[in-house]
């Protein structure tokens, strides 16, 4: 990542934290959503959004509210999936989940808050003509709703403890995590008026990279350290549930990690000359290797 | 409420219904938000929104979709609140709740669904200008986020079983439920360019019609017939809740009932001449004696 990308992440979370300053109404809100907030977390989106648009050859400070909105959806998910009736998770991010510090009713409205408020940011977003705010809201709302994100966690909920087939596992990833990293990409040609070729080139690029965060995500529960990961390791066979790593086995899912990340490279490959990969690889990069 | 009212409730509840069967990835989201939906309700907000409009001359028609998805955040902050981290309540208009049918996880996705897709339902409004639907998105996150709704709630949670005074009872209630009846009026005044003053007394009249609302509410826990409202009675008295029956007995709490809907129709005949206030007239007759 180079130092630019560095200060647009800075910029995303001083963003989102002074956003959520102007809570002057509740001051448990206020601290229970900043704590997932500052809880940090790698801020891939973000950094996959700034990375394209800076392909794209625009200035990537104008995807900064964007940026923050996509990154306070996932944090909402990530609050509401650790909750006792979900997921059950006590440590995320090596800090005990919202709900463990805050309680379960603060845990499930700084979740709804930081929903809520993703779309006040969207919407106040001067950098962008009202019609491209428009469009990102619309694509946010698509894909973090009943057709993305939420539709995959209610799939990944019900396949606990079930026989599912890969396809259907795949299904799943493809909802439930998939479509909160296509959507920075999406958002990004959106800012940037891509042209539509550019476009789908980069958003099958962007699957490809949802796929291969979920293996590598897999991979971590077996063989991550938690003083790194910073979640309970092995949480996923304790709760039998089908991951990469239980369908190919470990050295499968390695090996499928390398081929994913290979085609993704290709793709990026395919687009020089058009656009400036150079920071697409290395977010490529950054997901197939990271640690955490 | 006359017949074209009720024409464009049933509108407002068909646009929401018919979202919500777009959702293609999970039957059980689709099964619990339109159930919640279904379970009725009197559709207050929507009600108000259409009136307002009428009384600024303006074809209800074109608030079809701000109506659906106020409606929508209403029905997602109600099976919330109803979960049991939060108010813990198993009847909600005549009917379990939704935790109570689908479980707590599909609960809170429905909630999250909803929510979510309320966004959608604004950003794609095709009857408003783009300008009128990022002012709507806006001020509707603002209602229903930190400084709005959820505040409220999370204030109120904290009060519950403590000593609080009747200042901070009404500071409770204005964020918790007033904001989302305001929003309503608001929504009205932007898309039908309402002149300032006359925009400045409707949101009087609707802050008035908020309290009165809750005060409503407090007295039918107390002497309403579950049969009607749906609901169990006696909950407020049971959780130590302080309410407007418990700091002024019920029939201090009639008498603030009586004098605000005065002071609220005051309002509206000093608007007479300049807006048609018929409606307007008949929703404040309605928030007054509803006995659900």
């Amino acid at each position: 990542m180079n130092r630019d990308m560095q200060g647009y992440l800075e910029e995303t979370e001083a963003r989102i934290l002074s956003h959520l300053e102007s809570n002057h109404v509740s001051d448990t809100i206020r601290v229970s959503s900043s704590y997932s907030v500052k809880a940090g977390g790698k801020r891939f989106r973000p950094y996959l959004l700034f990375a394209t648009l800076e392909a794209l050859g625009k200035d990537p400070m104008k995807g900064v509210h964007t940026a923050a909105a996509i990154e306070m959806i996932h944090t909402y998910s990530l609050i509401h999936d650790d909750l006792p009736a979900m997921d059950d998770d006590d440590y995320r991010r090596g800090k005990p989940t919202n709900h463990k510090v805050f309680g379960e009713a603060a845990a499930i409205l700084a979740g709804d808050t930081l929903l809520t408020e993703s779309f006040s940011i969207m919407a106040s977003d001067e950098a962008l003509s009202a019609e491209k705010r428009l469009a990102i809201i619309s694509r946010t709302a698509s894909k973090a709703g009943f057709n993305g994100m939420i539709g995959g966690q209610m799939l990944d909920m019900e396949a606990e403890g079930e026989e599912i087939g890969f396809r259907q596992l795949e299904h799943i990833h493809q909802y439930k995590t998939g479509q909160l990293i296509v959507l920075p990409v999406e958002c990004a040609c959106i800012i940037a008026d891509a042209p539509r070729e550019i476009r789908n080139r980069l958003l099958e690029f962007s699957e490809k990279l949802g796929i291969l965060f979920q293996i590598r995500d897999d991979i971590l529960d077996v063989e991550g350290d938690m003083a790194v990961t910073g979640k309970q390791v092995g949480s996923d066979e304790r709760k039998n549930k089908m991951t990469y790593v239980s369908t190919y086995g470990l050295e499968g899912a390695h090996e499928e990690l390398v081929n994913l990340t290979d085609s993704a490279g290709e793709i990026l490959d395919g687009l020089s000359g058009k656009v400036d990969t150079q920071e697409l690889h290395n977010v490529l990069q950054m997901f197939a290797v990271r640690d955490q």
